[in-house]
């Protein structure tokens, strides 16, 4: 047992469900001088910290804020190279095709990925995902989709599969060999879909490698056909289902998710009115990913109309080694409030109760609750407001995950 | 002695001028395979790692790439309180003025700076200055200018001497009490810069309290009369000058700038091009402060124009409790490339020997050459490339300051 007391403010919400629309903001509780008690993994009480029992075991919280750990349900982890040389090659005016045909963009990390090693990718993604919870993220989604062919999805699923495994990290695995069209299907996109369906998702299937598939619908990519078509596939499986969708041209990819009942739509900065109403009757979760938008130098997702309409919104940050190389979701958090224009309560929900529902953790994790898992941060922070508010260090004091004080 | 071997990449200017057009990129040199010998607090030698002689003391960079110790020229780092609580009026379309009537904004500041004492002021900055020691920011420039009269203007600059004196941080002073005009001044600029000159400087000057003197001048403050003047009188005590110049309005502050031989002007993002033309004759270097664009979500200062002009450019966070709750010059380099579209060597050139003669140290600090203080970052970085293209987390391996390893 461990009894965390002197908690300055506790932020969270309730119960297992995303939160929307108004309740995005008045469903996250801000309870004043509190203390939790923890037994193994699990929360088992809270209490106001005047009224909590004696324990051996007793972390002092200093009248500090505490929160659930924080989830980050989108990230791209599982990759070979980092891919900084872009940058002077942008800065110079190269187009995105010439950087391409200097082995630059996507195609330049499906090649650094197809040629590593397992052990090489589990070390890589093992620092960021250190680093991660060094700033209090308990929880990761991971996608494959770098290696685009049997061996290297496989490889990278594997990857993320060990990191639970070995490593104690929670990473929850995502397929997306639907992410680009490969060399080897180049202007064949059908027949790699067909090719993914019936060749790799198969053996992922056997092997119990995944539990959600992804694809990125777009202009240029996977069209709303064909990405309906990958996702049949997988929900046939009983995998669950994500969809990058709406990044560049609103193609109808969220009006899919809603109608599919994915349980997550990516991106989403070109979404419409159909969309977002889509996704509002599906259920779908809005995952926004501000520090992409930062990097591009793109617009905001429309966060606020998401939320008015009734979208639960997460926010993640898409750590990826071109678009976004920045695991960094407290960083996030600060440009949800700055950009997306969220309330601090919001941005909780954000990378909490909705982030576990995009993962398909809203029983276990999300929130500060008897039953739950005992992910907890003690932060170097008065209260909520201050946590969005200060922007760049790490605001992690202490963090605790299954129980155990990892930091 | 010391030796720093095995280094991937050392990347430094030279010299101890400020880099400006073209050498701001091409001054910045990146050597391959290289060692560094200190010598007590200084820099001995630079040699090529084969050639580089015995040490008992031996650091292995592992390949790593090694600059200068970055420092940050431009902060607020003395104040009391966070402004955190305002983001929620914000969120909720309160105005500027309606929160400065409810006790906020910069009001709010002067009140928690005067209500704080002297060693309430010192452990927070103390605080923010390890946090920036830990990100490799070994120099730090600081102001005044949350007092507003004559004690506790006074208060603030004794704090900033005693973090140098006593804290063994590297902070210079700055004075600043022609920040803002304070309540019992209202609507009387005349009055109050009189008062700071008559009242507030010559005891500063007598307590040596200070290197530089500052004025923003900017409409609704003061306007370039009254910044003249302040300034005029700073420099008749034998303090150099900057000038918050074109933040918002471009009403004739670059301008005076360059004609009173400014070491510095900070924020430009209005400048005109008479103004950057005046600063390019002048010498005088632009401190650009990135992080503050992106938190009012303001324009970012055209920093190419300037580079172009023969400016030098500086990059630094503008830390304070409002329009920048950031001490992390290391996200401000990520969006000098990002939204500068500054060269990863124009970058680096701006947070080292630029800012280095911006707080008027360009004879001591800002390279890694013999005689020069030994003042040094190893990162978590192969190159230079990466460390302005990967975001969020702190990149700081091992820090060394004055000779002494501090990280």
């Amino acid at each position: 047992m461990i009894l965390i007391k002197n908690i300055g403010m506790l932020a969270t919400a309730e119960g297992n469900e995303p939160l929307r629309g108004a309740a995005q903001h008045g469903g996250v509780k801000l309870r004043r001088n509190a203390a939790v008690m923890i037994n193994g993994d699990t929360i088992q009480a809270v209490y106001d910290n005047g009224s909590a029992p004696e324990c051996d075991n007793v972390i002092d919280a200093g009248g500090r804020l505490v929160t659930a750990g924080l989830i980050d349900a989108h990230t791209h982890l599982i990759f070979g190279g980092w891919r900084q040389h872009e940058v002077p090659l942008k800065l110079r005016g190269a187009s995105y095709l010439e950087i391409l045909q200097a082995g630059g963009g996507i195609l330049n990390t499906l090649v650094a990925t197809r040629n590593a090693s397992e052990d090489e990718l589990y070390e890589r993604a093992e620092k960021a995902l250190a680093e991660m919870l060094d700033h209090g993220i308990t929880t990761v989604e991971a996608k494959s989709g770098y290696g685009l062919d049997v061996e290297n999805e496989l490889k990278q699923l594997r990857v993320i599969r060990r990191l639970s495994a070995e490593g104690g990290f929670s990473v929850v695995p995502t397929f997306m060999a639907a992410h680009a069209v490969p060399p080897e299907f180049k202007g064949d996109p059908d027949g790699y879909i067909e090719f993914i369906c019936t060749k790799i998702l198969p053996k992922v299937a056997d092997d119990e490698l995944c539990e959600f598939v992804d694809v990125f619908c777009e202009t240029g990519v996977f069209d709303v056909e064909q990405s309906r078509r990958m996702l049949t596939y997988g929900q046939a499986y009983g995998f669950k289902t994500k969809i990058h969708a709406d990044e560049i041209d609103a193609i109808g990819g969220s009006v899919l998710a809603g109608e599919m009942g994915a349980v997550s739509a990516e991106h989403l900065i070109a979404i419409d009115k159909a969309g977002i109403e889509s996704m509002a009757r599906g259920g779908t979760i809005a995952c926004l990913l501000p520090g992409t938008s930062l990097y591009l130098g793109k617009e905001f997702a429309p966060a606020r109309d998401m939320i008015a309409a009734g979208v639960p919104v997460a926010v993640c940050t898409d750590f990826n080694p071109g678009s976004c190389p920045s695991n960094d979701l407290q960083l996030c958090m600060n440009l949800a409030y700055l950009k997306y224009r969220m309330t601090p309560e919001e941005v909780l929900a954000a990378v909490t109760i909705n982030a576990a529902c995009a993962v398909g953790r809203g029983e276990t994790l999300g929130t500060v609750e008897p039953g739950k898992q005992a992910d907890l941060v003690i932060w170097d922070a008065e209260d909520l407001d201050y946590l969005v508010y200060r922007m760049g260090t790490n605001k992690a004091e202490k963090v605790i995950r299954k129980g155990n004080i990892v930091k």
